[in-house]
């Protein structure tokens, strides 16, 4: 078997086998295979597609790639959550003590912002003193005992899957859905988690821009965590806006430690009470009814909110920041964003909004940039809401003025008014699995 | 401007800039574009496919990627022939000598063969003394004085080409139309001819399998050559069977030097006739009966065969094995194959025989391979004949009696035997230009 077979293959639009994927899949972990035709074959899958079998045999090739985490002590409870990245989205810092308030163990490996979207590591890492890298005795034993932790990706989680991503990012191959299936499928995997819920985002901030495309990616990756013998559920949810009012790490935060003590956005409140009770549907085998209830008295007694705290004290964050929020990184200099005339607010685009906050230092364009805990965005509207000529609309947060200005003229164009209301789009497309 | 926008566009199936395209071949050539971007855009070119306009700048931009040679003292008398590859072809030995002995001037680079279809300079190299690596003074001025020179393709001629050639080799990206034409056209352009006659080959043993594919190539490199001014012609032509009767260096040579002398196989001649006839319409100005009229004097008169002698002598070769075969290198060992029963014979399988003759030593499978000079297989039969059971159809020649061994287990299945005459195939399909 040679590479140049497989290219030929899939230069003419034919199936791979079980057999020729491993290969391939060997090929990009051992190294003997060269970027070059390792890129060929990714552009050639972008426009051949993958029918289902090859992308069930990718995904467990590159699960298989390096360690797999074995969560396997704590039996049927251990349940995962992945978004595919959006603007503003802390669901994980909400959803995670929600569930293991409720018996549900989170043992969690999460990633760094990049680009326009942010990532759950960097929004821990702006609690004082929080470490998201604890050996795997320390993970392992914080989940059984409070039911919850969450780190740093590990060095060899699915090490195929980081070459190809790497490979993807600078070839244009990013935007394949069985490429993004395999990716996302493959590293949860390998992650350990009995069941696994799926927040597939559609939108103007999302790499899936339509309900159906969402629709479909959701379709295959719940197909292929079944496939994996996992338990699966995906909602497919708007990204045309950015989700809740905070975008930037510490301000992310504190909007979660807000919802989780009964205030913070209605919608982002919503959505991470429907993606909670998934989580238990699963994990603990409850009715939708049943879990809907036992997560808003979770919410409404205190008890996640105890758990959030329990959490960040257990991995040497300041649980106190959590109600006081002076305890955290004060950004240096702010900027209000005013309304320049009255009417309907709408068209809120998400990924222009991500951009600006990468600007004002909230997240990074390279891999090796640092990240400002306490820059960032507060929405003071909601898309759809009337806003009067003069009133507040946003107020940026940086380290330097210069950066207030480049996210200022970023934003120009970001939003748009009307005399009529819009039409509400709706917070949950679909549910899937 | 970056590679991944470029790779972005062609990912979505957009046609690039002249600009864009420039810069491509701009990094192709300087080293500053990784091997990964270009593979990736030249499978996306593959599945997307390229505009005469992206053709015609990727050719442009090529051929000027480097030296490009100067013919302009030979006004409009230069003319090149190229031809798509195939097995046994052995025309420019032939046509050189009857288009310089009728006041044409062959300026040509060739190149060496690999796979199955053989190369020029290596059949040159088989006749004791030739040189095929002249100065460029020794080049033009044997030019100038016969009106003849054959080299070596120079280190510097279109090297984007080179590169994109070797990457397309091992990513499976050989059988694009429009990186098929721009590589083509690119090195005829640089090599400085005002005129071009090219012999698209279509059949079991060529790139293009069918005509239809074969006219479209040849249509789009004779747009692309009169794009630069250069005079153009194509025939399109069978290569089901191989062409002529011999296969390998020295005994395509000895079927030239046949040809040239009035023996030799009739479709070989007519072929040769043809293409030198077109030579002769484009760099001399004749209408097409007064060329062919030449052509056939050139041949009875021996004027041909005289220039053949005299061209050989100039660089360096011995003019007398050209009628004394006894001066080429000499096989060590062969082995006849006999028809094992009566019939027409047809489908001669040229690619398979290609292959064998590989396997005898008269080809090369990687670069860096020697070649046998006196290797190969003379067609006793030739398609469609009608053969009795035990006739000799074939003779292998190698030096050693493993790889006749070998050559025989390729050869099995290679051609077949029929109750009733095959319909004939054209030899010519078309003429376009």
């Amino acid at each position: 078997m040679t590479m140049l077979e497989l290219l030929e293959k899939k230069r003419h639009r034919q199936a791979l086998s079980q057999e020729e994927i491993a290969f391939f899949v060997q090929g990009c972990t051992d190294g003997s295979l060269p970027d070059y035709q390792i890129s060929a074959l990714l552009m050639a899958i972008c426009f051949a597609g993958m029918n289902q079998e090859e992308t069930a045999a990718l995904t467990m090739a590159m699960a298989h790639s390096g360690d797999l985490v074995d969560l396997s002590r704590f039996g049927a409870c251990s349940v995962d959550k992945h978004s595919t990245g959006g603007v503003g989205d802390k669901t994980t810092l909400i959803l995670a003590p929600i569930v293991a308030a409720l018996g549900g163990k989170v043992a969690k490996m999460s990633g760094r912002g990049l680009g326009h979207t942010g990532g759950t590591i960097d929004k821990l890492e702006s609690i004082p003193g929080f470490r998201t890298a604890l050996s795997a005795q320390e993970f392992l034993d914080q989940v059984q005992r409070i039911g919850v932790a969450v780190v740093g990706q590990t060095g060899n989680l699915a090490p195929a899957d980081k070459r190809l991503y790497a490979l993807r990012d600078v070839t244009a191959t990013v935007d394949s859905m069985p490429l993004i299936a395999s990716s996302v499928m493959s590293k949860k995997i390998a992650a350990g988690s009995a069941s696994i819920v799926l927040d597939v985002k559609v939108g103007s901030g999302a790499f899936m821009k339509t309900q159906a495309d969402g629709e479909a990616l959701a379709r295959q990756m719940v197909a292929l965590g079944q496939a994996c013998g996992r338990n699966m559920a995906a909602l497919v949810t708007n990204m045309d806006a950015p989700l809740g009012c905070n975008i930037g790490n510490a301000l992310e935060v504190q909007e979660a430690s807000q919802v989780l003590r009964g205030q913070g956005c209605p919608q982002l409140r919503q959505l991470c009470v429907q993606l909670a009770a998934q989580m238990l549907c699963l994990c603990q085998g409850w009715p939708m009814a049943q879990s809907l209830e036992n997560v808003e008295s979770a919410l409404s007694s205190g008890l996640a909110f105890e758990k959030f705290c329990q959490w960040v004290d257990a991995q040497g964050g300041d649980a106190k920041a959590l109600t006081d929020f002076s305890r955290f990184p004060a950004p240096k200099v702010s900027a209000d964003i005013l309304a320049g005339q009255s009417g309907y607010l709408y068209a809120m685009d998400a990924q222009r909004i991500g951009e600006a906050s990468v600007l004002l230092g909230a997240g990074r364009l390279r891999k090796e940039d640092p990240v400002d805990p306490a820059a960032g965005i507060v929405l003071h509207q909601t898309a759809g809401g009337f806003v009067e000529k003069g009133q507040r609309l946003l107020t940026l947060y940086a380290s330097r003025p210069a950066a207030l200005d480049a996210a200022r003229a970023m934003l120009s164009g970001a939003w748009q008014f009307a005399q009529t209301p819009p039409q509400p789009a709706p917070l949950i497309y679909n549910r899937i699995g």
